[in-house]
């Protein structure tokens, strides 16, 4: 029993494409045809480029092609201001190649998630921190030129709360602020516990359907949403799924010497596991989240750190003193 | 020096088209040519109609032509849930009348105003507390049919926050929702503090430049987000101003027996009075509001009283019992 | 492998008496000496009643002597009002049973937890609904008689906002108010998912050391506040253990018709499990936890239950009509 | 009519004593016996020394003997993280001499108002930003020595929540935790609009009844809860009436050169006047406050002030960038 193939089997789709990556690459053994990657490593982050080159990569990895960019950096987790300062610093480098933007681009900011569903509510808190100037534009367009460029932003919510699908209410907006990008914040479910509230991927494919911690958003790409989009994810919570999983793997392994019962293990089918775990799961089934009970803080944190990046990588003319006299 | 001439000079407009009337009435002590008045008493409501019907009207009372209707409710304030459920039910009546939907209406709700701004965010958090059902309909639309409108919401920000006028996004979601009508709830800024948290006016001449406790909104109104607009407003301050007016007629209308002194006080030049306000105000000029200290609870109160009344007016199956169920 | 000692061995303790009952009947199949378990059925929700009544029976379950009433609701989770208010009633009916107030009796409820950490904020959540009415004994005493008891309240915070043992303010503040009864309200761990937001233990025998959702609360009992305490808890989250375990018992149980490898599980040492389990959560050990996403909207219609169950405990000359009207 | 006089009648009572001593010192353009002003400049704030020194000044000024140091820092309302932090320092310099601590000190910070009434929250707002360390003590005592000192905090709500009288709260907790020196913070009513927001005022005879935005305050000093206490009060909201008075005041101010009708307005008596006021703001009387618009937004900068200050005045050890470490 693959582990990829059980994922499928439970509609567990693995947000962050390091990770679908890894989990390939675990159980093949050998490199994925179309799929490139490449490490960078930072005194305070680490830094994964995943390069999906062509349609048959982007069949096996489950992901658009294009980039996918991951920064680790578990010292989020503490509480340094200095270490935060330059992870956001090489988040926004990041961000720079990713967008390669004209001089006077027009950029809008969607916070996707719900701002009352504490893990799902990282883009409503970055766009709280995010340092708005199209408004501006009106009145002093030439004072502004070359320092800043044009950015707007929105917190729509969720289908639940609104009605509207995401992207038709983004696409609307669209058609009127004519932006040359969108950036879309969101939270993610991460594959694995150490990467929640600590990897920051940014892919330049969009968000595509299934993803995000809430209800799987619907797909929000050039697409749906008629503009180029960049998306910025963090996972918050992981499948509840993977703890069962990795617990059960894990007693198994005990077994590798018992060749029988491992055989035994490994010969269960994808479906009876999944009717397994959906069994122990079922209470609450697809809507339980697993998350660090400092949760609330490392939102906090992190949607800080997002907003940072964001501003320092939009507008040429911050520096570092501008954007904390601004983001305090 | 009339009053309303003074409060042209300041830039105070009257958010409610009952004030402005008896502002009006008052000084003038004849009917106004164009424009109507009609009231009903209620247990716990008085409602009062102002219809303008004419140009000369509307240039009278400085608003655009229409119905504008208000209850006044002042046991709001009470902390008794059978009066505000009472409340509830006049409100969804008048709603009923002015709406006059067809039954396979669609209805797009707007909050508008800052959620970080107490007295602003009267808009967002009736959205929090309001029954979206649109999404339902690609589901199950015959279930719902007769018993269900289709109902969308959305809590944009304000200018401030996005960086977009808000006008220009309704227009955008409008363009793809699609809706019969559009319904726009704000914070208001009363002429008098007995209406704060407790009058709630309908106009179905959406908003008109101006209005509004936080920045002056842009209008929302049919041409400028292409749909026809109810608005529904409640107060939760009154301008500065009109504590400081009040205080200075009170003073002089002790001398009422002493002719001379009345007169010079009627003497003074509107400019003249305006420059000794906004000496006393400037400090914080244009950017302070009074308002009672329970004001957080109050809107919380008036939030459900306005969602609870758009859930029965909108939603023909729903009665008084599935929207305690739904609003608790 | 014993579920009872692999717990032991992994400090997991259950918070809930019943849950603690269950196992061991569980696996004993006999009768536990010197506990009683006594069930009721209401409409919508069951009553079990768990009373330890000696040292040997204290020590089996680890729970100290005492009455531990659960009330299971599994209605809690549906958005329905009317049933809501049922189970309101059945808690407040078992809460006037447990309490045994004289007519006079003075109550300090107080609100364990921390407001900052969604799945531990129901305690300060309950208090800001709590009708507190000690101080109006000062102004009208002999109005208040027969109709209302003196209750006061606190939301002290935890031990890493305070830097005070909870134990400690509360005995403080009791040695000045001197109540006849302490409250406790807490947010519990339970062992099963499908107790979270459903399950409200009430027990008077307080709280003791290791429970609930955050940090392990020291107790809060009349030993160490002074004074005889009730506490009122509801579970919110489940230890991530729980889930690991449960899928691996799962699993296993798939070979029951293959003895030998059942045999092999069973026979897997606790600190073996123990050690694997802490390997799989080992990120955010001791730390994570297990919860539905709609936490948020659980722990607000569970404060409103407990609120008004107290309301009508404690307050005889409050009907329901009342507590609506106040509860809102 | 003296202003003074009116206040007295109207009930008003000034916070801050610089206020109190300035509208002393201007109508009798005399020294007040028995208190001494000291002044001293900042780049970024200027400080006010008042100092009561007999029984005769403290009667004059209506305050009890003692110091009053006030911080005047207008810049606290631009948008400047660096000009923040220079008040800050300028802050924990005063309250070093101020409180004059032994270096093994243990310190209880008490946030004042209600976390529910935003112009009033400010005192808990500072203990969710406070470092307290009282219980590290217990593991480390030898580690922290000479570098952290003990803290300890507890924001207790309002007596409207708790049905207690704060101080008797304190002083519950003061008998156990046996603190050196209580810090209660609190927020004030002003009697100017400049200073919302921008003045701080620490007092080292704590708090007298009669202060505050909410209800008013019981006294909080060494008398009510056994342990010396300092204050620190910021001005959030300033009364209604002051506007009221000072318009009316700006207006007979243009008629000085006609002087019969300045002397009838100096002939009004305090009781007439007050009556007039009384009559403007009635419908929320005694409940009405004025405050900026961007309240909210002050109150979580001055918040972070304040914590900052204290954080660096308390704990020897902690430099700037611990203390943005720690107080991002």
């Amino acid at each position: 029993m693959k582990k990829s193939e059980l994922y499928r089997h439970l509609n567990v789709q693995l947000d962050l494409a390091v990770e679908a990556h890894q989990l390939l690459r675990g159980e093949s053994g050998v490199e994925i045809p179309g799929v490139l990657m490449d490490e960078q490593e930072f005194e305070h982050a680490k830094v994964t480029t995943i390069t999906v080159q062509t349609d048959e990569g982007a069949e096996a990895i489950s992901k658009p092609k294009g980039h996918y960019i991951t920064i680790d950096a578990p010292e989020i987790r503490t509480n340094n201001y200095i270490i935060h300062e330059d992870i956001t610093h090489v988040l926004a480098d990041k961000l720079i190649e990713l967008m390669n933007l004209k001089e006077d681009a027009s950029i809008l900011i969607i916070g996707l998630g719900n701002w009352n569903a504490t893990p799902d509510a990282l883009g409503p808190q970055v766009i709280n921190k995010t340092m708005v100037t199209r408004h501006l534009f009106q009145l002093t367009p030439d004072e502004l030129k070359g320092h800043m460029r044009k950015v707007s932003a929105l917190a729509p919510g969720v289908l639940g709360i609104t009605g509207i699908e995401t992207a038709e209410i983004i696409r609307g907006i669209v058609e009127h602020v004519k932006p040359d990008l969108v950036i879309a914040i969101d939270a993610l479910a991460a594959g694995s516990l150490e990467r929640v509230g600590t990897s920051i991927q940014l892919a330049d494919t969009g968000i595509h359907p299934g993803s995000g911690v809430g209800n799987p958003r619907a797909g929000i790409n050039e697409e749906t949403v008629g503009c180029k989009v960049i998306a910025i994810g963090l996972p918050t919570v992981v499948n509840a799924f993977v703890i069962a999983h990795d617990a059960v793997e894990g007693v198994f392994e005990q077994f590798v010497s018992t060749p029988s019962v491992y055989k035994l293990y490994k010969g269960i089918k994808p479906e009876t596991f999944s009717k397994i775990i959906d069994n122990v799961l079922s209470p609450f089934q697809g809507n339980l989240m697993v998350t660090p009970k400092e949760i609330d803080e490392l939102i906090k944190i992190t949607a800080k750190i997002i907003a940072g990046a964001l501003a320092i990588s939009l507008h040429p003319g911050i520096d570092r003193a501008d954007y904390e006299r601004y983001l305090q």
